[in-house]
């Protein structure tokens, strides 16, 4: 059976849901990035969504959708932390019991972010543990719903709000944007954001940022099927760390993405001290390699204005510490 | 001579002059700080704005008023830091002669950053050099402009745009904010937004927060005259260490505000943290006092609308590394 992508109508839908619940986050102006790149540049700031990134969208949205029978026996989500706090929070909302899986090497400011929503918070081993064999427990023999990350319509439509508010925004101002980079990591967010964007705006150019050794999405862009990560690939960008475009995503962006960049690690380190210096907002890595593809000129944005989606800012004081502390 | 308060109307006539080039700040919700206060927070996010700090809006309003032998001649401002940057930023959009008078211990990144914007700037040792010695040469012997820090009715019709957006956002809401708290150094700040916000709603309450030992406002509004700090006083909040309120802007707030409140620096680090862990804006220590007095439970926000302005996030790297490196 094919699942069939989420429609503009069931973005809008997902925007009434979500009103008055999520953040209806900022586009700001930033003059700092504008000098940089000798364009306009616009941030739309999804750090400041409530649990600190994006992921409360696509939650809230799949499970007001659960029925009664559902809710009663509660969810379960596997995250390094970002969607763990979505799920966590939305959960928490409904008094819907959750179980949240979570890497033990996740940064401990999302597990313990998590943790402050109440729900039961299963720690697991990458690299000896079996995440399939822990799903199976608690889908089939307990009975819970499992809430996924990214390859879901409904998620995708909840993700694709924030396109949604961009086009708003921008039509609002009666300006057009020429293109938006966006962070990916299983496609959600801007599989989401290019359906909403491209509907209103057609002309519009959607560029995925990726970290380096995690391009599974460029790659499947060229070669034209799902590739996946080398297994010895390493990033600090935590939250974009998906082996390989999701089944349902990558048709939507094979079909609406312009191209895709990578980025390395030092290069989202200088987005995050850049943000810390000259935007007062705090990024996570993962959620600065779109404003690193602008700084380091891999998408040209002379003339043009370019939206930046920065997706999120949970990062543990400790590497904030160090990476505000080097010279920009 | 008596110099006249601005009225609403040189306010809304400084809105017209700063638009498309101060950064219109969002008033940001932010469900942590409701749950940590059993009332809805709103934030006014001037950290965000050009310069990191409210004090592009007074500046450019003031320097625009300028004649050309004005400009010809150039402008000297006097500032531990935000001020500065803004003279200097706005200077250098009209390519104006700009000298800045900054003291030798100001924050590095707010030195560096003024630097950056081209002006000539001038430090000095706080204890033992007369900042007054420097300005009688640069006014007098040189014919420049002085920019002042608060104490001028362009100046406080600038930072009043503030108020007026704060105004147009809850108008356009249909929301009625109860009270509203702002960081005060020489009242420059929250002189402008008393006036903005109380005509347009009357009934509410303008709060003022100083540091613990610069809480000169407070006392002189029990007073009912300018009282001064003690010279030995000491604060982290660098941008908010005045030694006395303003012969313009202090009747005004004697007229305009509902009280004041002081917060200590561990209360105004326990905000920076707090504002970075939760709402991910960067504060600087005066930006984020009255964040600090809510968290601090110094003003009852319960079931109330409060509005709270963080007036900057220009902070150096170190300070902020130490700060966030604390537990909670």
């Amino acid at each position: 059976m094919t699942i069939a992508p989420p429609t503009i109508g069931v973005i809008e839908e997902a925007a009434l849901r979500i009103a008055g619940l999520a953040v209806r986050t900022p586009l700001l102006e930033c003059p700092a990035a504008d000098a940089a790149c000798g364009g306009k540049v616009l941030i739309k700031a999804e750090m400041l969504q409530r649990t600190g990134s994006f992921k409360f969208r696509g939650a809230y949205n799949c499970i007001s959708h659960l029925t009664s029978d559902q809710r009663k026996n509660g969810v379960v989500a596997f995250s390094s932390g970002n969607h763990a706090q979505g799920v966590a929070a939305v959960a928490n909302m409904f008094g819907i019991p959750a179980t949240i899986v979570m890497p033990k090497d996740a940064p401990s400011i999302k597990i313990d972010a998590t943790r402050g929503y109440g729900p039961n918070v299963v720690l697991y081993d990458r690299f000896t543990e079996s995440r399939e064999d822990i799903a199976t427990t608690l889908v089939e023999k307990q009975g819970l719903t499992l809430i996924p990350p990214f390859d879901h319509p409904l998620i995708i439509a909840g993700q694709g709000t924030v396109g949604l508010e961009i086009a708003e925004d921008m039509a609002a101002w009666g300006e057009i944007p020429d293109q938006i980079l966006v962070p990916c990591g299983g496609g959600g967010l801007i599989s989401g954001i290019a359906t909403a964007v491209i509907s209103k705006f057609p002309d519009c150019a959607i560029h995925a940022v990726e970290p380096e050794g995690f391009d599974d999405t460029g790659r499947s862009l060229v070669s034209g099927s799902r590739e996946s990560v080398d297994r010895d690939a390493r990033s600090i960008c935590d939250a974009l760390l998906v082996p390989t475009p999701g089944e349902l995503t990558f048709p939507i962006n094979q079909r609406l993405l312009a191209g895709e960049v990578s980025v390395s690690d030092d290069q989202a380190r200088h987005a995050m001290a850049f943000s810390f210096r000259h935007l007062k907002l705090v990024a996570e890595p993962g959620g600065a390699v779109a404003l690193a593809a602008v700084l380091g000129g891999l998408v040209n944005c002379e003339s043009k204005t370019t939206i930046v989606v920065m997706s999120g800012g949970n990062v543990d004081p400790a590497m904030f510490a160090d990476v505000i502390s080097q010279p920009l």
